[in-house]
């Protein structure tokens, strides 16, 4: 931590999501000493657990279950993870909500947060754990904004403004998602893989995530160009950069 | 050049629009050790030339001026300067003026260039510079491309992807310029406010510019966080990424 | 029903948009010997009454009214009709309000939804039914989602993932709609017309609409080309697909 | 009031948002005669008193602090002001917070309404504000829609459809702000400099709102041309209308 | 002249496109007392004249007719007309008939520009209009810009910065017209209508258009709110704005 | 013929994007009875032939390798080709070149139209070909077009208005490629692949588009719902409908 005092805050609005979408950025940061804390919103208890409804299973049961997975997966990543429980399918937006988001952000103080698109067709799920993820990092900036019980001053500190980066949805073009920074993750994906094979009710997204990979790795040699002379099975993961890039050089 | 291989290229539609609108970074990059090299499509000798035009003087004397002026400009910056002299308003897109940029581009090998964005309302020699300049960024890269005069193999080695960064334009919401990048220029202020005083004909720009450097390099500081130390008095560069930024790092 | 099994669902914010915006379609549905079933998830009792408001009539006879209305001209496009009575100016969205229409989703078991789209400037109403339209279209799809009244398991199947319409709204450059699909009501516009004179309230309508599906019917003929041999007075209705189209032939 | 019936009416998250936005626009108005009612819907306690919460002021204090700063500063613009106290940070949004809105429209008969814009990624209180603005506005043209206490019929006409202007965001481009009108504010700028300097807190806001001024002062001598003879010291506010412009003339 | 300096410069693709368009704002401007200039960039003998090509007529004679349609119809608006003759389907745009633009430009002195919208799917001459006609009116201002045949000195004097406003395209939504202006044309229909009337081989669009200006009418009244009484047959004609308004007053 | 009287027309800027891009829609289409048409504006023998031009091969025999490899993939796919020998790189846009295709339309009679999108920051080319198919589809409708070596009358019928569809980029969310018809395309998957197999320079390639066959597979099944019992190895091509779709069933 002395050393790299870079932290990453994920906000997942399911347990699996994290996995699928950001495994890659998550594991290349643990990689390289960063600490990296992933928070779900909910269990993804009804809306992706059918096989275990199928099989009759009562809630508490499938949320253990999901819990246990996005558990194992966290670890193979090399992250920490906690889980908010607000319920999904619908996973309702409130203020008591946000407001244990800011809680987190202030004792987690990331330098970088991961999480969903706004937009999300498919989903409703995906845009509404991203509003509350904006919105309780911008109320984390403010000295005046109490504590999730009401209590003042703030147990930590208030937070800086870490860049936003929205990882990629299921159906990206139909999300309106256009990539603007495309991630290496080659030395990062067997941590990604052994995290996938973590959840194992999803083994056909093993593959697919595999090739989506692959593809976004395809992407990222072609926009870095033949000059960096990157390996051909380069590895990438996609992203969307929320707020302007902050630098001191162009590149 | 040994110890650093990068090269910046600019691409100007007009003899003064590299000062005003990406001199910073032009300056941060020599003072960095880079190679800078700014290519001016024409003088700006029709279209930005008023006093001089209403002086009388006729359009050969209005050009000489006009290239000293960016002669001494960029050296004020440290960056080289050439003139393809193609005309200006309007500035008339062909084969082979991008033939042209192309034998540039594989001379110059940059690993950044820097133009201006493909919207303007005020200003159609802008987005018409844009457009060949992308267009010879891609042509540049294929070894079936010919030399501009038809010779081949082609002289220069071809070149890479290096990224694209539009620089800001004059009325930059009407021009639907929205900056993904923001470049800290603090340090390389001096030297741009001393290259826009090579353009004595337009002294109302000076200040004009400086405060935008001041807007901008607030907008730096908001976006950075205050955790970062910026000092009070960060100066910015406002850009916009046209490709994805390739990493290995979300930061 | 054994013949077609297709059922068409319309979502209507109030008790009249339905007939307007999609009574074409949804007779063409009906006269094919389909089912169609409209959900008015208020009466317009409060922002589409004004002229009972100025007779001073009490909130509850303007429902009335408005339900003897609507139930008429449903039953002149061969529809079903049913209200969930939410209340209107404003519409509010909530979640028992879309769980009572996941309830209905998984009764009627549609292969098709028509609703409002998601902008409009001039009627809160009508994107707030939208999006709850589309939300208790996807949570309908969930075996996880328990019935409305928390019960579980579900009262009816899930359902699968009918393709959405947004149909035209009063000002439709004003509201984003930019019709991907031009649906030909030709032979359903008499009972269009015998629907919109069922709300003797907007007599001015009538005409108004009327000539809304001649101009909709021009561009039906003007787009399919004049091979297609379409008569002169083809009839039109325009709507927004929000999915995309899943087909074995592009046609 | 006889002579002049136009009246302002300026919906604004926190009390300072009024002055730096739209001072222009008001002090032009009330110099012209016409009524100018501001209505805060909080007083910015919490996201914009950082200064006055590291003193270890207390809420309440915070509260009438900003209260008295932003009735000085309306005063200076010639406005009326009034504060509904909803909270910020954030500013939530409700049917009841909406329904005083609607009072207020209905007592105030604004020819004139001026807001912040839907997109703001550093406060979702502006948008927040925006679209209960907006909403108000709505609902308070519709006869069936009640008093906030829920009395009937209501206390006050219902009002017309006055045009809608979005003033100017801190960082425009990031929040999709596109200027479409251009308001010459030189005549009225020295009541919007006093008014900026009731806000003391904020000195250092003072020179970059100016500096702003006299480049949206640009941008208004640029689009209008030369041929209108506007002064050297043009100073502009800029506002996205909202609705369609509604004229006789097209100039 | 003396009187009213307005001088409103119309720039129309074909013969026949300044009366469906536009014939509302031609006339209104004229029945104020101002001067109407339009220049029809081709005949239209091409692409629009299918019935006279069907009837074995020579090029000649269907440019023959249609001129004499065109001359009819603006006289009925009370405008003058000029015809460049640079031929149609395609409309080639070039470096010689912008410069003929700017000639037309800086004799007429226009203090309102109107031309067809950027983007139309139906009809690729509509944009190269568009964008000629923009780009004059940019090279016109430039006292460096030669005559067409030239010469030097300019002939007349350069222009200022008038204002630019697209008329509406056969199918807005599909051209992406998103009007921001609402004109009442109620008094000038009379004359349009006229003019309409000129042009007997589209017999069809009369009606058409009647329907549109009504239409639009019924928006024009919605968008300016009962209060100001408009009358009950309002007829209008929808516009968009290409640069942001400059205006003193907010209305 | 007179079985099935449709005809696909594919207009490709170079000899293999029709294998790669549309293979699939072409293979559906004959193995209907339908006739497919490849006009390839260019061999790609610049921009898409490095091995060959680093093996030092001349132009010509680079062009005829590449029409070779072309032939042989419309083979496959039982489609007819033909070859307008352009050049690329870049591809240039000329009224000849237009005209060149006004004839093939009006020979061809293509009921559906394939193309490239409009935007491709990768590839100039390919919005070069997609604007001239696009124009020349519109002045093929006019029967006052003349043949291309400027004859008259036409020596073909004009055609009417045949949908256009834009097929898939490689990277396209960078070209702002948001599908919205996803092509079920597994039963003709087979001859696509074998079509890829003819082009053994881009070997690499093969299982590339399989793989993103697999994936748009995804999401037809996604898209199209559970219901429709779509095979688990259901192949997808991605499409995006230019002009509205013109149906009698919303479906």
């Amino acid at each position: 931590m002395a050393e790299n005092p870079n932290t990453l805050l994920v906000v997942s609005a399911h347990a699996g999501d994290f996995v699928w979408r950001a495994g890659g950025a998550i594991a290349a940061a643990t990689m390289r000493g960063e600490r990296a804390v992933v928070v779900c919103l909910s269990f993804g208890e009804r809306g992706e657990s059918a096989s275990q409804w199928l099989a009759g299973k009562p809630l508490d049961e499938i949320k253990a279950i999901r819990r246990e997975e996005a558990e194992a997966a966290a670890s193979a990543l090399g992250a920490e993870i906690e889980f908010l429980d607000l319920g999904d399918y619908p996973l309702v937006e409130s203020e008591q909500a946000v407001a244990k988001l800011v809680d987190v952000c202030r004792r987690v103080q990331p330098t970088v947060v991961l999480t969903h698109p706004l937009a999300d067709p498919y989903n409703g799920d995906h845009p509404a754990a991203a509003r509350m993820a904006l919105q309780a990092r911008v109320l984390a900036q403010a000295i005046g904004v109490a504590n999730s019980d009401g209590s003042f001053p703030t147990k930590d500190d208030i937070i800086g403004a870490p860049p936003v980066f929205f990882f990629e949805p299921h159906q990206p073009e139909q999300s309106d998602f256009k990539p603007n920074v495309l991630l290496d993750i080659t030395d990062a994906f067997p941590l990604k893989r052994k995290a996938m094979e973590c959840l194992p009710a999803q083994k056909h997204m093993w593959e697919y995530y595999t090739q989506l990979a692959i593809r976004r790795g395809v992407q990222v040699k072609r926009n870095a160009g033949p000059n960096l002379g990157l390996p051909h099975d380069t590895m990438g993961e996609a992203y969307v950069r929320y707020f302007p890039q902050v630098t001191g050089v162009l590149q």
